[in-house]
């Protein structure tokens, strides 16, 4: 990799970590849709074979998918852990911002949800009060794991 | 770039195109918490400067972010556009996701919700029903942005 990690006390830049490489969110969406196999996914995407393996590795190591047996001794699946499976808010709101401002033509897909069997998009809500979390209601704060030099700076403006 | 670019009919795809190079979601994130001038985000992120600049020109393009002159007419700052603050779900949930499963020494920062004043988290919540948008209860479906073929296709399993 041409640039350093991100050396950042950060749950943003430890997420990028994991799933911030070109073309992970992708090979993500791909398995959330229903490609399972190493074949599948890089006929649908397009990219490099070592690319792939690179990035799927990186994803088994973290624990976001696991490689899954099948019929056939000489072939496995790759399925989301729990992990991986809570990535959904991430990856549904990235496409739903794409949805909102980068598909002139209309949601190239829709999100279907199941429980409630309706088209929808996703709404971050406050997990206190249960309101939408509007930008400009939000901001940030030293948390347990902040540093002492952290802590000291404080909230800025 | 290395890679060329993500040629699909896929607004998680196009999003990417936009935020999804490496640094990018970290800048936006420094001017989320108020770092506004260049020099501020380079100095506290510590990158070279002229990946800052070609990240920064990229968001400027799209209209993610805009240049706000200040009272020193050498002098500006990066601010939101609408559409930049409405990435604000896909931050905070790559926030909540790495406190959850990469930050073993607690979150190092916190959201504060000030419309209830409360600590909290994002939840990403069905915008039809209300209820929390599970991971195993959504599926996608062709949209109005969808190709023929892709409306042939459907949905996979």
């Amino acid at each position: 990799m041409p640039y350093r990690s991100f050396d950042q006390n950060c749950s943003i830049a430890r997420s990028l970590e994991v799933v911030g490489e070109r073309w992970t969110i992708l090979i993500l969406r791909d398995i959330s849709i229903g490609f399972h196999r190493f074949e599948e996914i890089q006929r649908n995407l397009g990219i490099a074979t070592n690319v792939l393996a690179d990035r799927l590795a990186t994803l088994v190591e973290h624990g976001v998918v696991r490689k899954v047996p099948t019929d056939r001794p000489d072939r496995f699946e790759y399925r989301f852990t729990r992990k991986g499976a809570t990535l959904s808010p991430v990856i549904a709101a990235l496409m739903h911002w794409g949805d909102t401002w980068e598909s002139p033509n209309g949601a190239p897909r829709v999100i279907v949800h199941t429980a409630c069997g309706h088209e929808t998009h996703p709404v971050s809500t406050c997990a206190h009060c249960g309101e939408v979390l509007e930008p400009n209601e939000i901001k940030t704060a030293p948390g347990p794991g902040a540093t002492a030099e952290e802590i000291a700076l404080g909230v800025r403006p």
